[in-house]
């Protein structure tokens, strides 16, 4: 079993280094408290709603920034690992909405979300590959960022790579749902982990940004689709232990199997636009 | 607004004559009652716990039936639409788990199910094409045959072909789930619906089948991804006012569309084995 735990935190994005302060807190902590996977927020180490570009420029980090180098050394005894957002300067005065996986011997992947948000066209530009499954000392974990999780495809494509986790630093902006129902975003994680078989941790996060309120929805889900923990309103976090060799096993019943019964020649005739028998 | 409504019958697998006339008189109350759209269930016409080959193959017809020229004469002076499954005699002894779209003027789709489920494996070939989806009199029908509902792809599919509503037919078979919760396949409706912007009616059936108990399910969603119609247990109908016009409108505020921010040619360069950014 693995400890998974998701830091709905409250970035503060006039302060960035308030924020990577509080994102290296949350990593010690979490180590403290004896978790394996840290999941942290979308855009954590900066806050979302910005205002301006020199906003983002000044809060922009590269993949080398010494808050990940505290991150490792936090989790470099216990092996453990953490998925946090950050704002990432890619070069030629552009900004990606990443994420990065990093252990106790650095930063192993950087992912630069594929799908962006609203007013993200204004700030970045969208990465140009599918997140990775990076294989760490404590587990094989996913990645997906925000809006990516709305995506299918990009479930699918961490499953089928082998993902025991998928971890999803997110900011959920709060949507109307009706009474006595979870975030829609909380309903396709649980669909996605569900027909993927796979684990899933949402980390949102918390509070309210320059009139954005937040979700504050963090759940972790086991490979079967159902929460098995729930963050409640604020800055709090969220753990569960999680059976990750569950991830692995794709059977349903004696003859199906959730990934082998797919059938990708058809899926790829479909995207040729050839139906199905019609009359 | 068009009248949704989902027959949650139960069919006897040892009396296919009872089911086809069952069948045909949930079709003409469904119109009574003022229907546009009926979905009835999978094998709605025969039943679904076979024990045999010889079984299978007494209960199977064929698209030219005379049962689907009666639902198409309960249906013609409405211009309603009939979705229902039944067992094909698809020739060379084979037979499958099939679905037609019918209305007025006759049998307009037959989709045979891709996704085979469990001991459907001994009695059914699967089909060979991705399902169709209808211009009809009463919308643009999509079709998905239960098992099929839990693969993205099949969904993902029929609304990008321009599906208004997803019909399923289906028969669940009860499973656990925690207490409070929808059926799993419900939560994998909702997130289709949700991600894709398209109704979708999910028609279960009733009852208790040689040991089988079924989920009694049947779920009508809209198309922002919540339910406006749950059946109760039994042998029971449930109906919905569905604006299908709103499955046409797949815009997410001012910046996004969820249909056009999809990343096909990322999509296609992961099939591929190309993953993300890696360190």
């Amino acid at each position: 079993m693995t400890v998974v735990r998701c830091c709905q935190l409250a970035p503060r994005v006039d302060d960035p280094g308030y924020s990577r302060e509080l994102t290296v807190a949350a990593v010690r902590a979490g180590v403290e408290a004896g978790a394996g996977i840290i999941v942290l927020p979308e855009l954590a180490t900066s806050g979302y709603v910005f205002e301006s570009h020199d906003e983002v420029a000044s809060a922009a980090l590269e993949a080398d920034d010494e808050v990940f180098d505290a991150w490792s050394a936090a989790v470099r005894a216990n092996r453990g690992v953490v998925v946090g957002g950050f704002a990432e300067r890619v070069g030629g005065g552009a900004f990606c909405n990443s994420a990065v996986v990093v252990e106790g011997n650095g930063v192993r992947a950087v992912y630069r979300k594929t799908h962006l948000w609203d007013r993200e066209h204004e700030w970045f530009v969208a990465g140009d590959a599918l997140p990775p499954v990076v294989d760490t000392s404590a587990g094989r974990i996913g990645v997906a960022i925000c809006y990516d999780l709305e995506f299918p495809e990009v479930t699918r494509h961490l499953a089928a790579a082998g993902a025991e986790l998928i971890a999803v630093p997110t900011n959920w902006p709060l949507v109307d749902r009706p009474a006595g129902e979870r975030p829609p975003e909380v309903v396709i994680a649980m669909a996605a982990a569900r027909v993927n078989r796979v684990a899933i941790a949402c980390c949102d996060r918390a509070g309210t940004e320059r009139g954005q309120r937040w979700t504050e929805g963090s759940t972790i889900i086991a490979a079967d689709g159902w929460p098995v923990a729930v963050a409640g309103a604020g800055d709090v976090t969220v753990s569960a232990d999680i059976d990750l060799g569950r991830s692995r096993d794709k059977r349903l019943g004696d003859r199906n199997d959730a990934l082998d019964d797919r059938r990708p020649a058809l899926y790829s005739s479909a995207r040729r636009g050839q139906g199905g028998t019609r009359l």
